[in-house]
């Protein structure tokens, strides 16, 4: 079955609430648990640093948003979940892809010519304020994205432009440096679930409408009691269309709950009761999440250690993948410039490369390809079968390091693909 | 005795040749040997991803100017001699200074506005073909000086606007998060020894006249007797005055040498008999750099080993700093947000932090801080004597760690600076 790479980057900022849960969270966790999904969610804290010097808040925000994913449903055995900043790859892929950017196309960026455009109307200098973090932003994106070769990437439409780019980051490295990223796809959801906050418009911060996901629970009554209503008394029959409290309700309900809301509200259900079920009813979906949330707040090392594991299990890809690009790109041990050994030289018959299949005590199944000098120019990661190292085996030498880009994630290159092309060739032809 | 840090980044480009030697190389090994300087050199091998899509070039010129260095004097024991892309610490400071940055900055920057102007001039796009490696430049660089707190920076005058904007980034960042960096200070030599070329003019790539330092004996000499001279013939006096010749020989020769080449020229030396003397001097000093130049170029695994010793030598300082400079911006392990442990809820006395000092198996002395929980807030490196190593500790003590920078350098810091402030501060009170 073909796998599909899901990339998601959070922002570790603010708390999040109910609207971010029913738009964002939720909608997220479930897709990471659809079958076929690979799911990568990264804490964006390198992203953190352009919009605040304030260290406590970043640190505080990346375990409150980490925590909170967790709670929600989030696997991490399933999902890789990790924190940008324990990817050193991720800062030096940023630097190669610089190096392919044109910084017109940065001029574009949207984020920054609206920040230009303010500077200008107010009468101040066109960069007044902006940082090279902010100009430079969609370059670390494209990092992010292209680090794992993310096929599809979630995003919300002011977003759009930024998968745009990576695109073209990825095309110009792929151009001058041969195929070695996937083009990725921005996927728009068109029905984002909004939730209205406390006064009926959009649940949102900038409102101060918002009822914080994980708010204790008797401050979450207490909130749910304030949401505002019209002012029909008991016993008078209450629109659902246009209710805040209805609408809230059906994004945590099954549809026979609404249903059941609809008729009580045409039965004239006092908004007290109503705005009392609607508690029951978000606490019943959160409370769980919550009492983990709290948990794992009171154990932030237990955070910690989940976003560890989950870098290691990133940079299980992005080591070696990023060696591969530094080759590209001409970063590369001297050692293969040695001049060709004597034996060659005098016209003897060079030995050919060799593969060597074994198993490691962790029980699993390698094979690594050695150059007639003992030099390891491919190292595989471990496979479940000695069939699968086998199969892997036969198709490098008949398809070629260039000609098998899909077994790339599985090995480790220690030489540039000019170098392993021509000793597989060597190996076919012997 | 104080220590002064001395740092010089090589671009690996090009072969190199005798006006590089005398006007850089040679003055460079020399100064790297005088006592009291501590010296980093590196080969900027991302810097060379700006200007080349040539994997094989950016790598050949690495193992010709490393090797070329080597040969040259450059002692790896003494100086820490580097690949910059070995470094990961790097690009990662990079980010941080880019979100510390403001793009005002770069858009001042001489090179990036001589792109500029060109572009403008020839009717094109203002920034046709500007890369953002390009614009970003000035931060590598800055990134570059500031990762070893470096005192000074030799380079020439078109390079001192970079050494001002490293100061301007460090003093930004020390703003906002605290005195971490050093501000670097430009060295500028006013009297750069420059050769003549082969034509009389400067000797540089560009007029196409240069003598490559490490060409065979051979053919240094066939290069040597095409020096342009006047057409004087051999017993009529000659002018030092304006002769490349004599001047190249001045560059290589004592000063009595240079005195009776003198009295030579006056005497009427044929130019042929000129030109001889002057190939024995240069291949005089060359020669045994050559030979181990053509050694090392035969061997490129041997460079390549320096290189990563070099790298490990630099990352002993770059690894525990970047750590540092993580936590002062808010990347940092989440553990330390634990709630305070129930001990201190109740008001039972917290046992202090304690110093752990010890002996490793390489026979040099340690020793650590850990707090009442048994966490680990700084790992010394290796003291030659338990004296020294005492030492330090008794300055921890006395002088917190914001309070004795200058140790920074031999100690891992595992946590935020306050953390480790406040844990001497309740040691002292003790």
């Amino acid at each position: 079955m073909t796998t599909v790479r899901v990339l998601t980057g959070i922002k570790p900022s603010g708390t999040p609430h109910l609207g971010n849960y029913v738009g964002a969270i939720r909608p997220t966790v479930r897709a990471s648990r659809e079958p076929g999904i690979d799911s990568y969610l990264f804490l964006a804290d390198y992203h953190a640093l352009i919009s605040t010097h304030d260290p406590a808040r970043v640190q505080r925000s990346t375990l409150e948003i980490a925590a909170t994913w967790i709670a929600c449903g989030l696997d991490p055995e399933r999902v890789t979940f990790y924190r940008q900043s324990d990817i050193p790859e991720i800062p030096e892929l940023t630097w190669l892809l610089a190096c392919v950017c044109g910084k017109g196309l940065l001029n574009r960026a949207h984020a920054y010519k609206a920040a230009v455009d303010k500077n200008t109307a107010d009468g101040r200098d066109a960069d007044d304020g902006v940082t090279m973090g902010l100009f430079m932003y969609p370059v670390l994106m494209a990092a992010d994205i292209l680090m794992f070769n993310a096929h599809r990437v979630p995003v919300g439409r002011d977003q759009i432009q930024h998968i745009e780019m990576a695109r073209d980051l990825a095309s110009s490295f792929n151009h001058h440096y041969g195929e070695h990223f996937t083009l990725p796809e921005a996927v728009i959801d068109e029905q984002v679930a909004t939730l209205p906050g406390l006064d009926g418009r959009k649940m949102s911060k900038s409102y101060d409408n918002v009822i914080p996901l994980f708010a204790p629970r008797e401050q979450l009554r207490r909130l749910i009691m304030g949401i505002v209503t019209d002012s029909r008394a008991p016993g008078e029959p209450k629109d659902t269309e246009g209710s805040a409290l209805f609408q809230i309700y059906q994004a945590f309900a099954t549809a026979e709950e609404t249903a059941a809301l609809a008729r009580d509200f045409a039965a004239g259900i006092a908004w007290a009761e109503a705005k009392e079920r609607l508690f029951e009813r978000i606490d019943r979906e959160i409370a769980p999440m919550r009492a983990t949330y709290d948990d794992l707040m009171a154990h932030p090392q237990r955070v910690e250690a989940l976003l560890r594991a989950g870098a290691a299990k990133a940079r299980v890809q992005a080591t070696p993948f990023t060696a591969r690009l530094r080759a590209a790109v001409g970063l590369r041990p001297l050692d293969d410039l040695a001049p060709p050994p004597a034996a060659e030289a005098t016209g003897t018959k060079v030995a050919p490369p060799v593969f060597k299949q074994y198993r490691e005590s962790d029980g699993r199944f390698y094979f690594k390809l050695t150059d007639a000098k003992g030099h390891v120019l491919l190292q595989s990661t471990g496979f479940d079968s000695p069939k699968a190292a086998g199969q892997a085996v036969a198709r490098l030498k008949a398809e070629g390091w260039s000609g098998s880009p899909d077994l790339h994630a599985l090995l480790e290159a220690y030489a540039p693909a000019e170098r392993i092309d021509a000793a597989l060739a060597l190996l076919r032809e012997a």
